[in-house]
């Protein structure tokens, strides 16, 4: 099979020279990759000419849902890519993680964009800020699509995972993808953009694939593009020093392997849950992908009285793994992906040994199920001891990008902390402990070496997802050694593509440009009560504001007798002398928030279908018999939510009739569209 | 005067090679500076072991109070930092900029990190997410200082708000800082260092400041350590480039200098208001200064039709403008900040002479008031108009860093948008225009090639802060040339200086750790009612259930009399008949509120002092007559304010008899200190 590239809507073919890529399992020949042939400027110029406005048009919810569709499309065809998978040495749950690990990170952007994004094109970042003591400047960021590309370049170990979790935020944000696929796996995700391509969800110029080398195509980024990468420190430093990366400022987010560390802490020794929990995830880390995960457990750190223990219940645990050919049911772990990859490893192995002996795992001699030893990319899995961690330096910085792990014993949990930080900067560190002291010491001793720290004991061991597992949701990246970057983290991932702008002018032009009502911008107060415009026809502005009411001391002994609510601050007049906030008995502030709806709402049958939640109310100003209180109603912004309906926030001021604000709120309802 | 270091508490003395420091307006040697004789391993060492614990050890809110002491300090002393200034260049006007600019920037993140950030060492950042099904393992993302070094190099032309600027979000954030000024003008960088000392106001460690060169101290930065530079995109490119920023992943911000322009809108033609604003913001940027700020307007893009009459309004403008020894109250601009920088200024503008013309102003001939025109470093304000921009690529891309600046023309606004991007990315651009339709088409047209966007117009006129002028409150940096980084931006500014992480675990775990009570952790309902507890007596996690109480319809009739209240939804079983969301008649949202408070309320006089807000409440599920609520409150989470109170954060959750959840929100108590 020979891959072509896919760039500018169609298939190219490939350059003249050609690499041949070989099975992990078999050493035979799967693919032959082209490197050159293409103009790396036309393709980035097309994914900014057509690709970046296609995407922009859209709304995040639109994009959203283009993530969905893609998601089911692939859920349906999973198959295809886990068969091609076995060939690069995978298991099928090793598979698993790579294309529903991917799929799902699909469906999460999906359904997070919808519920955390609003329905539109930009953001709003932060709140309004005063920068005039007139309030007549004032200042709002925004984040919009940065109009250029994201350029992404993936690591061999998960071709599908890698693919999809770089291209969901990007696709989100409305900035279109180049990806560059590892090589050596590029036929898996080669066959996942022949998938992405039929299945024609995502618009023209979204989506283009550079399989073989990347040629020039650095010369040719600008401010507007971001590149993001993930593979070997080296290659990321290389990468990251090109002369245009700084020249242009270009975004540069890198995810490098790290030597993340495995911390056993003092309370939780042999005979605990957490000690059993530690030395099946040390086992699982180690064996799934056969250990060449970016996140994998490489240093295993337990208190020195449980080493041996931790080594003995890893032996019995890694004997039981059959290492061979993937596709047989009862091997639990293939071969690394490649003959090249098994030197590298071998030779990282051989600079551990010089500060620490294996304990578990024979290289040269341990059986393989179903498979050609000598032609397949056999590595057992090999554990080591480190004797002397604290003088050691190869365990805490040499990589070995396979089965390996070292153990190392540790004297009291600052020399934990201290074993664990020598890793100069980590993707992500696991602690095993059911007790809530050690763990937050561990977590703020070791926090600012790590992007992600699992805390995993007996309350979460059925659904903890894995010290090796990035999730959606969550940061992936580190600093350091970890590369500095981030990725996913939720929205945070999708920021990354976007510009924030600090817009600064008077209330009513940054209303407008915001499309979300300020204060100080004018109010739109002729016309009907807000609450007789249906979703479309209603301004960001459109104002009621309220008649008066004078709030007796009736009304509180009704309300607290009414509702039950007796505090004493609105009952007793004794009990609020010398109060710090009351200069005497004061209303409710429910009693205020349920008058201020009795004066502004209207009542009839109409647009407004409910109120379905408030934010931000603060009491200014408590309110005492006799004062008499207004409110002011205004829509403040809108976002669409389907054919039906749509979200609308309103800003709320109750004051008192001599003008001063007693208490603000954001009141969100649901109203219904013209047409429905 | 020879200046030198602070370095581990105290002032070193310089090593050999001196370089001799003059004024930009006589001439004569100010200062002498030396270069080398620093172990800069040292200095970075002293930073890690002493300023930062001692920064670390304070919370936020302790290390805001210091910024705000260290302000009132430098107010009290500022005419001494104004009279070494006037040597720098720089008229009275401009001193206050720099000097009061810095001071004012120390006041701001004092109030807004008192303001905005907890009182305790550590933020939570985002929400919790579910990261399972059954709910037992959660994830929660904090940010914590980094362990590091904040390392901040600094232009030449803002001595010490460039200082302050930089040093108050590190402070902040609780990490010490070296500071490098910009040898030209580091005898008053390094006055103002002197004052900063001698008030002890700072703990020890905290800051250390590098007169000369910074040797090899790049060689030392680890991942924990950030570098902000500030300058020419030269040295930007080639700090960004050493080895041990890649190497490293050592955080590297850059702010560097840009083409901004300045956009004059259709609609804002001679007569209006936004033209007079146009030119006089195009006139006081070039002459601020003398045109030496990374945020000057260097380019004024105005419509083909209205350059003839922006070069007349300016030309009128300029030569009003006297230039001389800034120390004199009718000179309005001084010299560059030395005959280096002039000769570097010419040097650009000869280069923007192959595009553009000299409309107003001679290099080679102008008055110079109360000075020597040839031993000062004096050039007079110099407007130059392209002829063709589009063709023209200098006049977009060579910064002439004084007081200069190229008017050009364009047809239409799509012309005008894709000449303010030919700057590659700026800082900042400006748009002077009372049209809301253009202004929102530009700035989305020209946001992702900018960092800020002043939309100046009539409405604004009076309190606009300026083009030029970076606030506290918004980012600084831009995209591209303008360096691709950030700073200020109030919190976000501080956010440089920690480390976000990923926190996986089980609720109990996690909310023992972050504290604050996350739902599905334990909570603690034996003991007294939670209103009972002084602030420091109240655990996290302590909870009240209420008892029921069923909802009547007489109740709902009664709520809606008695508030006014007769939302159709409410009142009217006919008109929710085929209702989205509601089955029938619905209890109020504010009557359920109110019940709640009823049901939860401890009534007597106590340690509660008052509700004084409420955040994120959402009605999830409506209630009907004859449904039965009860409340759940728990206590989520404690910020202390001062001796007397503190806030306490509730997590209260409405349910029905049957436990399905009908609304969830967070409730805000002052609570009184056991003490007071």
């Amino acid at each position: 099979m020979r891959l072509e590239s896919f760039v500018r809507g169609s298939w190219m073919s490939p350059g003249q020279e050609l690499a041949e890529v070989r099975s992990a399992v078999t050493g035979d020949v799967v693919a032959e990759v082209a490197s050159g042939g293409l103009d790396m400027g036309d393709v980035l110029a097309y994914a900014r000419q057509v690709g970046g406005p296609n995407l922009r048009r859209l709304t995040f919810h639109q994009r959203a849902e283009l993530l969905k569709a893609l998601a089911i499309y692939l859920s349906e065809r999973k198959e295809q890519l886990y068969r091609l998978s076995y060939q690069t040495g995978t298991t099928r749950s090793d598979n698993f993680i790579d294309v529903d690990g991917g799929i799902g990170t699909l469906f999460v952007y999906s359904s997070k964009g919808r519920r955390e994004l609003p329905n539109s094109t930009f953001l709003l970042d932060g709140a309004v800020e005063p920068l005039s003591k007139g309030g007549s400047f004032v200042g709002q960021h925004v984040m919009a699509p940065l109009a250029g590309v994201a350029v992404h370049i993936n690591a061999f170990n998960f071709p599908c995972w890698g693919l999809l979790e770089k291209l969901a935020p990007a696709i989100l944000a409305g900035v279109p993808v180049v990806t560059k696929p590892a090589t050596i796996t590029s036929y898996v995700a080669h066959a996942l953009v022949r998938m992405i391509a039929e299945s024609r969800i995502l618009p023209e110029g979204a989506l283009q694939c550079i399989v073989g080398s990347t040629g020039d195509l650095f010369d040719h980024l600008t401010c507007q593009d971001v590149v993001s990468f993930t593979g070997s420190a080296d290659t990321a430093q290389k990468l990251q020093r090109h002369p245009v990366i700084a020249r242009e400022s270009v975004r540069f987010i890198a995810e490098r392997d790290s030597l993340n560390a495995a911390i056993l802490a003092p309370d939780a020794g042999p005979g605990t849950p957490e000690f059993d929990l530690f030395v099946k995830e040390v086992a699982k880390e180690m064996t799934v992908k056969a250990g060449q995960k970016c996140t994998a457990i490489r240093r295993a750190i337990a208190p020195n009285a449980h080493v041996p223990a931790v080594i003995e219940a890893l032996r019995e645990r890694l004997s039981k793994i059959k290492v061979g050919n993937p596709e047989l049911e009862n091997v639990r772990m293939g071969p690394v992906v490649g003959l090249g990859q098994r030197r590298d490893v071998l030779a990282q192995v051989a600079k551990l040994r010089s500060e620490a002996d294996i304990v578990v795992g024979n290289p040269d001699d341990f059986p393989v199920e179903g498979a050609d030893r000598e032609r397949g990319a056999f590595i057992p899995p090999l554990l080591l001891h480190c004797p002397d961690p604290i003088r050691a330096t190869n365990v805490h910085s040499v990589e070995a990008f396979g089965p390996v792990c070292t153990v190392m014993g540790y004297d009291g949990l600052e020399q934990a902390m201290a074993l664990a930080n020598r890793g100069d900067g980590s993707l992500v560190a696991s602690v095993y402990t059911y007790d809530p002291g050690a763990a937050s010491d561990l977590v703020f001793g070791v926090g600012a070496f790590h992007g992600r720290l699992v805390l995993i004991d007996r309350d979460c061991a059925k659904e903890q997802t894995g010290h090796g597992s990035p999730m959606p949701h969550m940061v992936h990246g580190g600093p350091g050694r970890a590369g500095g970057g981030e990725e996913l983290g939720g929205m945070r991932g999708v920021h990354h593509y976007m510009q924030r702008t600090a817009l600064q002018g008077s209330p009513a032009m940054l209303s407008r440009v915001t499309k979300s009502w300020i204060k100080g911008a004018p109010t739109v107060e002729e016309g009907r009560h807000p609450f007789r415009y249906h979703f479309e026809d209603l301004a960001v502005g459109q104002t009621f504001v309220s008649k008066e009411r004078t709030i007796t001391l009736e009304d509180i002994e009704h309300f607290a007798e009414f509702t039950g609510d007796t505090f004493y601050a609105h009952m007793s007049e004794e009990d609020t002398k010398d109060h710090p906030f009351f200069p005497g008995r004061v209303a409710h502030g429910y009693l205020l928030l349920s008058f201020a709806a009795g004066l502004f709402v209207d009542p009839d049958l109409g647009p407004v279908l409910a109120n379905y939640g408030l934010d931000s109310l603060r009491f200014l100003k408590p309110v005492q018999p006799g004062e008499t209180i207004k409110v002011r109603l205004t829509a403040k912004s809108k976002s669409p939510r389907n054919e039906q309906y749509g979200e609308v926030r309103w800003d709320v001021e109750i004051t008192t009739d001599q003008g001063e604000t007693v208490a603000t709120y954001e009141l969100l309802t649901m109203n219904a569209v013209r047409s429905s």
